[in-house]
């Protein structure tokens, strides 16, 4: 009898309400919710949505082994010394078996762990891809309507994430390590392109300058793109990293940031119309195996596997 | 009046006639058919899918700098010294503007360009893992209905795109640098859950024994993994590689292949589907915007991100 709708909703918009208060408690509650990606994972971005959009995103990606975490946690101490609330989302890769992050070595930033204007938190980046950005950008705004304004998203690996990753934030650091000696490995990475910061770490061994000087002519000149050097463990040239940043933010909020918005929720929406359509075609393939042994046909090569995904896709999609 | 619809169809079937012949300019063009991703490649799919499922596929993997190239070049002479015709696919990361392959420093397989038993080839992994990984599954029915037995798959740089390769190959091997220093860096790049084959590259220098004992104890106890050893650039080691290899192959078919196999198509089918629908959703994401200003509405903060997927998602899929 006491039992009205309102006993589901409540605890929600209770999270909510102490998110929008900046509550540790609720923000860890909600990214949870959000890593879970149920129905409360909507319901929440559609409560908090409206409140969002005043955080600056910064993307800080590169190879294994950089010292990203190392320099993340320098840029938290940089940002805070100006006055600014910093959220911290290290988003690892996945377990493609258990679906969950392995480890998140945040040992180094634990230093800013018990400050009120720092939230530092590992995301587990799960096997699809749409599922990892939908999480992280809904992530981001809790940290936003938490009152954090700038928020710094580390990557964990070089690769395909990074890409992605930098679709999303508004500034990407590509942080890149002397010691493997090759810069050659950035292009690889695919990491030449989506930087507007190229930050060469560790730069007091040798290398630096060579690498320093090959990313400034590879990738640097001729773009828009500012290369720098730093020392993390030592925090030198990290003040030059922050003002790097902030003048590349303000560049870009005064020239086509709405055209760039505009793009980032178009590739959202495609992000999770994607992510919904592959329910319904995991759901539809096992149908139709059942109904017509559609995979036992292509394994037995009466049917090549486009003519199959056609078939089952005629089915799918309404008619105009 | 002399241009019959063969006219089109007449060059391909041609080409799928070389491919079987092992001719080489075939497969080349065959492949880059695949990569542009059009009518034709399905056209050459539906012509050789009936004739593959002969060779065995390999996926090398792991951290960029770890020597997978060089340990792949040995790798083919230790298989051609066995009788076998090897196929080499090296997946590069794309680059997110260009769409193209940046580079593939395939100079240290050059060795064995000019050997018939040999084809090496790189490949641009596109944007979409989907698409990479559909043009890297055809490529292998390619060389495998060339004729070649054994195919390598090397995918440059840790990643998601390490864990969707490990699902289209038979083998996976995971190659790993002690100078990197850190088997943390392998758990990091989710690469402990995917591989049948540890390799510790680079065995001569300081710091390998620490790795294997690590990786070991990490990876491969309690599981059904294999942990070596090997001095590529010596070609050390490179035997006991293949002997495993083709240990963990046998083992494999009598032992669950069907069923392994049937899960492949399984995912083949819904990353086929998911293409198709992605450019279905594109198209009906720029329509509803056209129409109904949608993209604007989440911008202005009248429509959150998930009900406007949501929307469109109903006006795509075909009511049951």
């Amino acid at each position: 009898m006491f039992l009205t709708p309102y006993s589901i909703t409540l605890p929600l918009a209770s999270i909510v309400d102490a998110i929008l208060k900046g509550e540790r408690w609720a923000i860890a509650k909600a990214i949870s919710i959000l890593e879970d990606d149920g129905v409360q994972a909507r319901e929440i971005v559609g409560m908090i949505f409206k409140h969002s959009g005043n955080a600056r995103v910064i993307g800080v990606t590169g190879p294994a082994g950089a010292g990203k975490s190392t320099l993340v946690g320098k840029m938290i101490g940089a940002y805070r010394a100006r006055g600014f609330k910093v959220g911290v989302l290290a988003v690892d890769p996945s377990s493609s078996i258990s679906g969950g992050a392995i480890l998140g070595d945040r040992v180094r930033m634990q230093e800013h762990a018990l400050d009120d204007g720092t939230y530092i938190r590992s995301m587990a980046s799960r096997g699809a891809s749409g599922g990892v950005s939908s999480a992280l950008r809904d992530a981001i705004r809790v940290l936003d309507v938490a009152g954090f304004n700038r928020i710094i998203v580390e990557s964990v690996g070089a690769g395909q994430l990074d890409v992605k990753i930098s679709s999303i934030v508004d500034v990407t650091i590509v942080v890149l390590n002397p010691q493997t000696g090759d810069s050659i490995q950035a292009i690889k990475a695919g990491l030449t392109e989506v930087g507007d910061i190229y930050v060469v770490n560790k730069a007091d061994i040798q290398g630096a300058n060579t690498l320093y000087n090959d990313i400034k002519s590879l990738v640097v000149d001729g773009r828009d793109a500012i290369a720098l050097k730093t020392v993390a463990v030592t925090g030198k040239g990290v003040d030059e990293l922050i003002d790097a940043v902030e003048h590349t933010l303000s560049k870009k909020l005064s020239n086509g940031y709405k055209e760039m918005v505009r793009k980032r929720v178009e590739s959202e929406l495609m992000d999770i119309m994607l992510s919904m359509l592959s329910k319904v075609v995991q759901e539809r393939i096992k149908r139709e195996d059942e109904e017509h042994r559609i995979i036992e046909k292509v394994l037995n090569k009466e049917m090549d596997p486009y003519n199959a995904a056609e078939r089952i896709v005629a089915k799918v999609i309404r008619d105009e």
